[in-house]
């Protein structure tokens, strides 16, 4: 042995730190460079610059140190590993299902897929654009309606959101809304606790017993959670006649099949799209469908693509009715709702597009079939059913058979004493009904079951239109013919993998491979939401240990898992604050202090709750206005329910006052409800909890790495302080509130999108306390130094007291659109010809732009960014000085396509200075697929499903 | 229930043959339309049209039922669980590696790279020659040496390269060449093979004892493979002074922190890449690094990526000395290499872009210092090493140390009765090191590590110069820019996942997801080729199961799974037979009768076993002219050792006489190779050991749907028939050949490139018989239907007797050319501009284009490259017409890339005419990243590593 003259200084055994630095884009090399463009002297410095010391934690968070990536996913494989996979049979809207390998691979397991963001920016979305109105195209297909969503959450709120839709449509007076009392149990809990705050009164009864009742809305299910089906025409008549909005909870693999909701006369039909292609993940995230008549269109929730054309008339994809998405919302919102499964739907979609009419009918007509003799084989003859049945055993002879059941590897459904319910699907082979009869006692012989041709749906409820009709489910049913369709949409799309998106709000950081790994395991996919605990330790484990974690970051007492998006978990915080005043004789408290900064979510929220908003004045460096909210505090304090606020403010900045409002509030009898949107600017800084939040959300898929997908998922858990934590969402299935208690459910999923949570267990495993507070002083670092880079070219608009933005900061806009006509939507449409997506246009404030760099993206990066807004500014200095016209500029025309510079062309600037404005622009070209939409159009000639091909001919 | 009323027909309770109808392109629908474009009445007609009966197979194919795609995984899940995964610290050229996940999602598991052809068509192939060049200049670095390849096929194959790379190019006289003695052992194993029919005479030694011999070059391991390490420059010296070329193994994680072989005088250095990120996959495949001086890069063997410039001047990449590479095999061939390990090179060259000069410093040292405490720990101080190092323990201990160390889960390397070796790796840890010293019965404990500072590299050994100063490896090191430059590189590639590859002979066929997604599985990737076999048991079962599959479709009696390449095939087959003979005292017999249309591969392969080559003369149709056969055949009676025929021909045909040839070849005392390249055209119809064939390789990255890779890897597998199966390849590790024998390696792995080897059994599971042999119908309907739609635009060269081509066509262009001075290249080039990858180009004919479909894709891409090939003709017409000159025409300028369109345009032909050619195009538009690349250019100036970065200014 040498003496060590090799390792100077010594190299440590471990590197547990390696994936803060994959994580965080600037490195030690130039972060000095960039403290000195800000103009301060550190960064611990520019830390106390930017973040109020009032609320500064003292500590380091108290979190395991960082883990390598490959260590982590060892551990967190150890203890996928405790989860127990069985067939799980028990249905209720969660099937087994085999996702299509190419799909899995190509897009779920795909960043140029699910690193996209909500395709508000349509021109660079016109690939999932078009998988999504293959999929809305797929639900008006099945369910026999006329137009469809882009998918909402969960089948379950799906059905609170048609109990208020119908309420919006009907003209029958009166709050009574009908629920078939065998639709599934989470969904009847989340219309409990949704009806509660609405002041409707929910009647339960069987379908043909609605019209007893003056209504104005009914649910029924079909096939119900019994399994049985039944026609509801003459139900859904009686109903409809009597002014009440008739809404169906179905299943699209049972549509195949069956008669339609739509031919029965219903109003809407909705449910869940997971079991086309999408893993049960032990509750989601699944696209939920959504489709009423044409006429209701405006009333639906959620957003509807639709088809409009561009500039020059080629068509083009794009968010359809928008306006009335955000003008709707402030004052007098029904919905909350702000995202999609847009990944999911997808998913589903491309299952459809896969399989197409043909395949899709084998599939659901073996289903059935193999249901029809098990049932058969079991004497369970009497009743009509798709893929579910229920069986009578002895008194008393559940408990036995379940058990035999699983220790034979299936999971049934207990229903009562003497009743087990089985669903078939996908996944079901001739072995397992051979199993599942000799569990039974039944000794049919595997051989035996190719004659038989049970039936159990009469004719009466067959399905006789044909189904996706369209080219595109009739066309890729290739292998490579898919593969090829798949990453020719994925060409149209601008996601993370290209560039940053310097989204504000919306904090568009890294979302790691290591993270992503986990989400394909099958121990975290194959497992039902349902399934017995003991087979879910896996699961317990890792939902144990993030909501440590989070707890650890927050401050907060405990935490509710349950809420699937942000504004989901809006909504469980207010609800927890309100049946808190409740249960303490304050349920008459239903003020709603929200400052006039809010995201438009906050006051949707709090309408749903029942909640009063009264506004909050700002001043003029965008912070609260103290004065105002003690006034408002103080003249509503008798009925003072809650503040909402969001912090860092949207304004992009550390409200230094925000300790006295929450104080104030709290004086008044108010409890805090604090918006995590900008959760990523305080992690490791401060804590909500700490600065005086009762509750807040946690955006797992902003601040926790949870990838955007293009428009969903998202994961919107909430941490609560101990006197909330009672009155937290539990679930009518499985109990999910731990020590605390709890009540009624927000979600259809006992803790929410659960198959998602290892992509932040991951996150904050390995970057540990250090790297996630490190990660919070880079972000901060980044958006100082992007707005120092572009401050003399644009004016950052607000800042804290020593001139610091937190997290990210707003553009102004307005002076330059006054004086040139040049908009900001103009300034987000050309970036797309330097290859970058826009910031958040005009949010919060009109006439702006808010850039959130995160602490992802590395300094080359920010340059490149910061580069190409100044060159825009430079080309905007050209309609100044009356060298370009503003119509005839490179600004009203962007974004420029191939078709563009192939043609001809008279416009005052060059080609090259239309799609290469700066040299590296052609190193890596994104092209976008369209020119400017014509969203006018759109929604003048709503049209939300496939294009009919000769459309495509007219370019 | 009812009366089966909905499933007419009975749907089947299981669809085993789902996934044919993913694989094949055309289906049912429009089979009739291509059999009445070709003129023939039905698909059996066609086949019978163009398959001699005399060959054909009467009965299916002895194969299991098809499998759809969840059950074959399922079933191979299973397989794969019953490797046992322990921690292989056995070395020996084969290490446990962290591959970034990063690079594994979106590099390894990525269509876009792992579907791609070997980049003969350089301006679609920029992103991965971009990541070769990456690779080599990281080969250099380390090296020390001056060039480097892009990479050979493993670490063995790449020393007895070295060797007969030496052979040509030293000076001295003799045939002796002096090997380390401790080299690998199954280094030493390959080149005694590779020697024997050089005619070389080995002698083993330690490196000071080398030049005691007359030699013209040396082998020497650097660190060997006891570990050691030792300044090698005086014994190189002293061997180069006597004329002798020196080559070193080595190892490149510890060049990280040695001396290089090039500092120490070497004129070669080899070894494996495969611990830079590359699972060790139980042998393969794995890039071997092959490095030399600048002098001898004429003599190199493999493929060199060179820097070039393209048509405007602009920085291009492409294979540099291509005509070297085809003009020096046929006739003096020393290599018959014709493959790199592309997939895995890139893999490699990522990981040191991932992790930089520095990064790799902490894992190497991280490495170096673990072995250190461990041997220190031990008592083991007398010896210099990296990372393994040898341990006596008492007499006849050494198997109760195994024992133990196996228990506690470690496999460890029994060198004698008292001597075990322990290799050390980046996957080590702290906790692995306490376990170590407590199976040695050392107690230290963990904690206690970190203060000792324990060094084996003396000072001067110790790297003095900086790696990998390029900006390339100092610029990637967040996962957002790796992620971003990865797709960067990818976008400029062509794969399948854009469109169909038409090479000839190369069988680019669905690599589908299922095939794929096991490659990636632990159970598969983490097994140590030398693990013991009662660990590999699920490998066991696969390789068995693979060769069961194998025997059936061609008719052999015994498979050798150990060549990693179809080249390597062909040598393992020919070694076979000249054994075989020498055995039965004919080893005299060296004459191999090769058909004029054979490959550039046979003869050299040919040469390489010491044989000599006669050519035998082919017919005005393309077949072998029989006469002539006959004539070579009787001539060479006495000495004839074998014929080389490849079936159906290199001409694309069926030839009737292939029985007749093979029995001449056997009358004449002779054997009958049969190159397995075209065995997608046989799979299912015919049999090679029916028609004839003694031994025949099997190209699974043709016929069986391995991928090709982007250049690699390969698997080349031999079957045999009983009398040659004793001859077949051994190993000097682990032993393959099982009840048949075997002699001598040919490759550095037992069972080849073994990790692959999941997607040819996946294949092979899901189609079943039924789906291969309809794949074989589909490939000549295919090729018939793309002959049929072109045969009026370009002469189709070659038919069988029927006019019916086999699996692919022959385009003639030889009168274009002469006519209009239209090339073949120029077509080539001109179909990117369509989106198309070109044909094969002047093989087996100059002038002309071999076009093969495949089976795998559908009438619409079909419609769609003929429709382009159409068009294109169209365009020479306008030359033809003189409406354009040839040096004015489209053709000359393909490709086309952005700067063209963007730039000024002075063509006589528009903008649109260059880029949008056809309508389609503009949908799914390919932009080529450079212009027509300058050849010459770049050979006549060598440039084979990372380009200085002001060389991408120019543009």
């Amino acid at each position: 042995m040498h003496a060590d003259n090799l390792t100077t200084p010594l190299i440590q055994l471990e590197h547990g730190d390696e994936f803060i630095g994959r994580h965080i884009g600037p490195n030690e090399h130039v972060i000095g460079g960039m403290l000195a463009a800000i103009g301060t002297a550190s960064l611990s410095t520019l830390i106390g610059e930017t973040v109020p010391a009032t609320i500064r934690l003292q500590r380091p968070l108290d979190l395991p140190p960082p883990m390598p990536e490959h260590a982590a996913l060892a551990a967190l494989k150890t203890i996928a590993a405790k989860n127990v996979l069985k067939k799980s049979l028990i249905g209720q809207g969660y099937y087994g299902t085999h996702t299509p390998p190419v799909i899995l691979r190509n897009l779920f397991e795909n960043p140029g897929w699910y690193t996209a963001y909500t395709p508000y920016q349509a021109e660079i979305a016109q690939g999932r654009l078009e998988a999504l109105l293959n999929y809305q195209q797929m639900v008006i297909d099945l369910t026999g309606l006329e137009i469809a969503n882009a998918s909402l959450l969960d089948e379950a709120t799906a059905a609170a959101e048609a109990m208020t839709m119908a309420r919006r449509v009907s003209k029958a007076r009166g709050n009574v809304f009908f629920v078939d009392e065998a639709a599934f149990p989470q969904t009847i809990d989340v219309i409990k606790t949704r009806a509660a705050y609405f002041g409707f009164e929910l009647v339960f009864g069987r379908p043909e017993e609605a019209a007893q009742h003056e209504l104005f809305g009914a649910l029924l299910q079909y096939p119900n959670a019994r399994g049985e089906i039944s026609d509801l025409t003459t139900a859904i008549a009686t109903i409809k006649g009597k002014g009440g909005v008739v809404a169906v909870a179905s299943d699209l693999m049972a549509l195949v099949l069956l008669k339609s909701p739509g031919d029965m006369g219903a109003d809407i039909a909705l449910g869940s799209a997971q079991r086309f292609g999408v893993p049960m993940g032990f509750g989601g995230p699944h696209a939920a469908f959504f489709a009423t008549r044409e006429a209701h269109v405006r009333s639906m929730p959620g957003r509807i693509i639709g088809v409009s054309k561009d500039a020059r008339g080629k068509t083009a994809y794009r968010m359809a009715l928008q306006t009335r998405e955000q003008h709707i919302r402030r004052e007098k919102a029904n919905s909350n709702i702000c995202t999609s499964q847009v990944l999911l739907a997808n998913m589903a979609g491309m299952y459809a597009v896969w399989h197409g009419p043909e395949g899709l009918r084998t599939i659901a007509a073996r289903i059935h079939r193999l249901a029809a003799l098990l049932a058969g084989g079991l004497g369970v003859t009497e009743r009509d059913f798709f893929d579910s049945f229920e069986i009578r055993v002895g008194a008393g002879d559940t408990a036995k058979y379940m058990k035999a059941a699983c220790d034979a590897g299936y999971n049934l459904r207990r229903v009562d004493e003497q009743t087990i319910g089985i669903s078939l699907d996908e996944t079901t082979t001739r072995e397992d009904v051979a199993a599942l009869l000799a569990i039974f006692g039944k000794t049919t012989p595997v051989e035996a079951l190719d004659a038989a041709r049970p039936c159990a749906i009469p004719a009466s409820l067959q399905r006789r239109e044909p189904i996706l009709t369209h080219p595109v489910f009739n066309t890729h049913h290739t292998e490579h013919g898919m593969l090829r369709y798949l990453k020719r949409l994925q060409n149209r799309d601008l996601a993370l993998d290209h560039a940053m998106i310097p989204l504000g709000s919306c904090t568009m950081k890294l979302n790691a491979a290591a993270e992503m790994i986990p989400v394909s395991w099958p121990e975290f996919g194959q497992m039902h939401p349902f399934a017995p605990l003991d087979q879910a330790q896996g699961y317990a484990e890792l939902i144990d240990g993030l909501e440590s974690q989070l707890k650890a970051i927050t401050g907060f007492d405990a935490v509710c898992m349950q809420p699937n998006s942000g504004a989901q978990g809006e909504y469980a915080g207010l609800v927890a604050i309100r049946r808190f005043q409740a249960a303490n004789g304050q349920g008459s408290r239903n003020v709603c202090l929200i400052p006039k900064s809010a995201h438009g979510t906050n006051p949707a929220t709090a309408q749903m709750c029942g909640l009063e908003v009264v506004v909050v004045a700002c001043d003029d460096s965008g912070n609260v206005d103290v004065e105002d909210l003690k006034a408002k505090a103080a003249q509503h304090a008798a009925n003072l329910s809650c503040l909402m606020i969001t912090y860092p403010s949207t304004h992009g900045v550390f409200e230094e006052a925000v300790k006295d409002i929450c104080a104030i509030v709290h004086a008044h009898g108010g409890q805090v409800y604090m918006d995590g949107a900008n959760l990523n600017a305080q992690v490791g800084l401060c804590r909500p909890a700490d600065i005086g939040a009762d509750v807040s959300h946690i955006n797992l898929h902003k601040t926790f790495a949870i990838p955007h997908g293009g428009g969903g998922p998202g994961m919107g858990p909430i941490g609560l302080k101990a006197h909330l934590a009672p009155f937290m969402a539990n679930h009518a299935v499985q109990t999910v509130a731990g020590p605390h208690g709890g009540q009624g459910a927000v979600s259809a999923a006992p803790w929410g999108s659960a198959s998602i949570l290892p992509i932040s267990w991951m996150y904050i495993t390995m970057m540990g306390g250090t790297g996630l507070t490190r990660a919070t002083e880079i972000a901060i670092l980044n958006a100082n130094y992007v707005a120092a880079k572009l401050k003399d070219h644009y004016p950052v608009l607000y800042t804290g007291s020593q001139g610091r933005v937190a997290h990210e900061c707003i553009l102004d806009v307005r002076a330059i659109k006054a004086q040139t006509g040049v908009a900001e939507i103009d300034i987000a449409k050309r970036l797309m010809d330097y290859g970058f997506h826009a910031p958040t246009v005009s949010f919060p404030v009109a006439g702006t732009l808010m850039v959130e760099p995160t602490e992802s993206e590395d300094k080359a990066e920010l340059d490149r960014f910061c580069a190409a807004m100044v060159s825009i500014r430079d080309e905007i200095r050209k309609i100044e000085l009356g060298e370009w016209t503003l119509d005839g500029s490179p600004l009203k025309h962007a974004p420029h396509t191939e078709a563009d510079v192939i043609g001809e062309w008279t416009r005052p600037y060059s080609r090259e200075q239309a799609v290469f404005p700066l040299p590296w622009v052609a190193e890596n070209k994104f092209w976008p697929y369209v020119n400017r939409i014509d969203d006018v159009h759109g929604d003048r000639n709503l049209f939300c499903g496939c294009v009919p091909m000769e459309n495509y001919a007219t370019g």
